[in-house]
């Protein structure tokens, strides 16, 4: 850090790309996502388990689908003792570390779940963030496809608990298994081959964000971002010949029949078997189609995954920058990772988990209506009016021992009263209380109702507009503060703590 | 990253230093804790507003009391376009860059909250992590000692809400100017100074760590961490004469007289007519010597502090490493720091700020016994005994439906009864169901009651010994399944989702 700059006189306020602030309905919106969330994995017998922002580089492994720019997408640091630290880029890896650790004394299988943040050191763009929430919940030491069949229900029944109509989401199912005959049948198998495997594993991913035509360059030559050569980035294709191209896409209708050359694939005939006792136990489960579906085009990105994979999509429609409607997409998934907790214990650990992107979620959930994006109801505002300040601080006391949301005017106590309403109703306060030396000298104070005041200039009738004026500003006893202010309270549907 | 070291064969799994994972008796107190702390924050109208784990070096500034290590104490890294980023390594830094940049757009005064992780690389030691959690709010905007005084009265609120007794905890208060009137009777005024300043006002901070004497070698030439010299680490002292250290650990005591010295000091005055303000507006409110005090010895270690300083500690004692009690100590504070946001507005920005170290908090209330470690209530665990696993999951589907906690025995489906059940017993299930083909062909199906099987063997006398094994398995109908299930639970207090 020896060639960090020196600073400027006044500094510049703002964040690094990619990093964003959240405000009062954003946090709330979250709390209450997760909490409901958290309801259903632990009714699926799940509990918690959290592990720290930061690991060893090494334990976290290099599996993002970032293959073209090795040793990037993980934001790392070298500690005193020279060894590397990366944050977390997800949730499961840091997990297969945890299990490994603390092997002897977890039950076994293992059901856990986690909502945490995670970093990628990528190029941010539109809704990409280099921080961002997921929730995951992982089954270890289980190799059974039951495992994950739950994994999909629970991930079906969460959407419903989040108050997503069924119909509006499905969860696809597919297998890595399967995808993997495909590749031996285009010559495509063995360790030797397991970058190109990834590349088009990655193409077949595309799916949903590009037309087939695209679809083919990455698994043929390759794509320039641009739509022709030479313009803006180029994504290195898998170099498949267009007939082997074509047999991948065709693997990916779920209509057409497996041929010979596939069933004559160990992995294909075993992974069709796991998809089949899935479906089954989803059936059994009451699971249909409408909720839960087998979908040979399921890849998902990232490498660990070696069995069944998932993908929460949502149906319902949105509107792409351009204005053209699109499915909203993904907004969770997940599969089995049988090698990953092996890496630490030499011995193979299947385990299978499923991750919702929280933040995407989220931005469905308001897109749909289902989060509550009205500003709430602020404090109760004390003005400070000419009188003592220990006065003043001594009515929000009172009003904050009854258990009611109130605060003091902090600003200047010279503001005229306009500006302290001002301030009231910059916080969406309900009510705002005034004691000047006359109300003071009779043991009065007053009560301004800015609800009932909010509606006041629109008002052309006469009595009317006096009636509500009344309503606006009432004069009470000093000692009726806290049971007055209950009243209009309630009249307003504004809660209080007990 | 070039020399990153290539992966071993088997990994360790391991953390590094200072990081630990959570589990979910912690995960629970935490939650009910920050749930706690925030609805007193939320009575006291502040909003919740919360900022990314990394921000732009420079903007964090260098603030932390790790002089001796320039440079350290934060966990950084370059962006790709060179400039440096940090993890922050508290909450107030990056509120202060979140005022500066949406000022126009805040109501002020602005009063906000947040809970949120914070990192120091710093060395580790016993009850020191690199990862921990606070608990911040901040009012900015206001330089009325109101401001002040409310922090330490939610303070002192907050503790009670937590249930920690009056008397068992006090909020001490002091003020930065009193202690730069001090400096400037021992010559120690004037901004060439500062780093001197700094280094009395660190050893001040220890008076509660260390004896007198240890204090005067940190006042003066210095101190080894062995106790003689040459033994262990070397603190730099702040070389003040004999005199001078005597005359500042005097002005640390209430009793003592401000000398004419001191009075002649702006700073001074200003500093003690702050505090005598806000001892005004706590009386005025109803908070007492035994909740809110006045204590010139209270410094805070942060380098941003302006004024008032505030500081929680906990009066309950506890045993330290050698068995000999000490006070539990602080577990939050704050200050004043009118600087922090004016270094991106170049104008004067006041604000206040107090600080809750909840992981430190959370011991404390666990040694009052104050926080549930009792291991909760697993799921109902539906074993796997020779029938269909699709039958199994759909008693578990049903279960989960009624919205109790359930899951199926996810090992081996041919592991013997005996190895199902010891997995209840360590998921702490209160019942398990049994289903063999006898059972299926009846209809039946065995219900497992954990609980009430747990004293079976202690059991002497005979005919309870039979009564209470007929009570811990019953033989029910497939169909009361759910009712009989949520019948044993009701019985043993064990509760679930509507």
């Amino acid at each position: 850090m020896a060639d960090k700059p020196k600073k400027p006189q006044k500094l510049r306020a703002r964040l690094p790309r990619g990093l964003g602030d959240r405000g009062p309905a954003d946090i709330a919106a979250t709390r209450r996502m997760t909490d409901t969330i958290r309801e259903v994995y632990e009714r699926y017998g799940f509990e918690p388990v959290e592990t720290p922002t930061m690991e060893f580089t090494d334990a976290l492994g290099k599996f993002l689908p970032d293959q073209d720019r090795p040793n990037e997408g993980v934001f790392s640091f070298q500690d005193d003792d020279e060894q590397w630290i990366s944050l977390r880029y997800d949730l499961t890896a840091p997990l297969a570390r945890y299990v490994a650790e603390h092997w002897d004394a977890l039950p076994k299988p293992y059901r856990s779940y986690r909502a945490g943040y995670v970093y990628r050191n990528e190029k941010p763009g539109p809704g990409r963030f280099r921080q961002f929430m997921q929730f995951d919940a992982d089954t270890v030491g289980s190799g059974s496809p039951a495992a994950d069949a739950e994994m999909c229900m629970m991930a079906a029944d969460t959407m419903e608990a989040l108050g997503i109509p069924r119909g509006s989401y499905v969860v696809r199912v597919n297998n890595r298994k399967v995808l993997d005959g495909v590749m031996e049948s285009i010559g495509l198998g063995g360790d030797d081959q397991a970058g190109r495997r990834l590349t088009v594993l990655r193409a077949i991913d595309k799916m949903d964000k590009f037309p087939v035509d695209e679809i083919k360059k990455l698994l043929g030559p390759g794509r320039w971002d641009g739509g022709e050569e030479g313009k803006g980035d180029f994504t290195k294709g898998a170099g498949l010949s267009l007939e082997d191209a074509e047999t991948v896409l065709r693997s990916l209708d779920a209509a057409s029949e497996a041929t010979d050359k596939l069933n004559s694939s160990e992995a294909y005939k075993q992974g069709r078997a796991e998809l089949d006792e899935i479906g089954k136990l989803i059936t059994a489960a009451g699971y249909g189609e409408d909720r839960i579906k087998i979908d040979p085009s399921v890849v998902r990105g990232l490498e660990y995954y070696t069995g069944p994979v998932y993908e929460v999509e949502l149906t319902l429609e949105t509107k792409d920058e351009k204005g053209r409607p699109v499915r909203f997409g993904s907004v969770g998934g997940g599969g089995r990772y049988d090698g990953l907790v092996s890496r630490f214990r030499g011995e193979p650990v299947p385990a299978t988990g499923f991750s919702i992107g929280v933040s995407r979620l989220q931005a469905a959930l308001t897109l749909l209506g289902k989060i509550d994006t009205q500003q709430q109801p602020g404090p109760v505002v004390v003005t400070v009016f000419g009188g003592e300040i220990a006065d003043y601080q001594a009515m929000v006391a009172k009003l904050r021992s009854a258990g009611i949301r109130a605060e003091l005017y902090l600003g200047n106590p010279k503001h005229a009263l306009g500006q302290q309403m001002k301030y009231a109703d910059k916080r969406n306060s309900p009510l705002a209380i005034i004691q000047g030396s006359d109300e003071k000298a009779g043991g009065k104070l007053l009560i301004k109702d800015l609800i009932a005041g909010a509606g006041l200039t629109e008002i052309k009738d006469r009595e009317e507009y006096l009636k509500k004026q009344a309503d606006a500003q009432i004069e009470i006893a000093e000692s009726d503060l806290v049971s007055t202010v209950k009243t209009l309270l309630v009249k307003h549907g504004v809660s209080w703590s007990a």
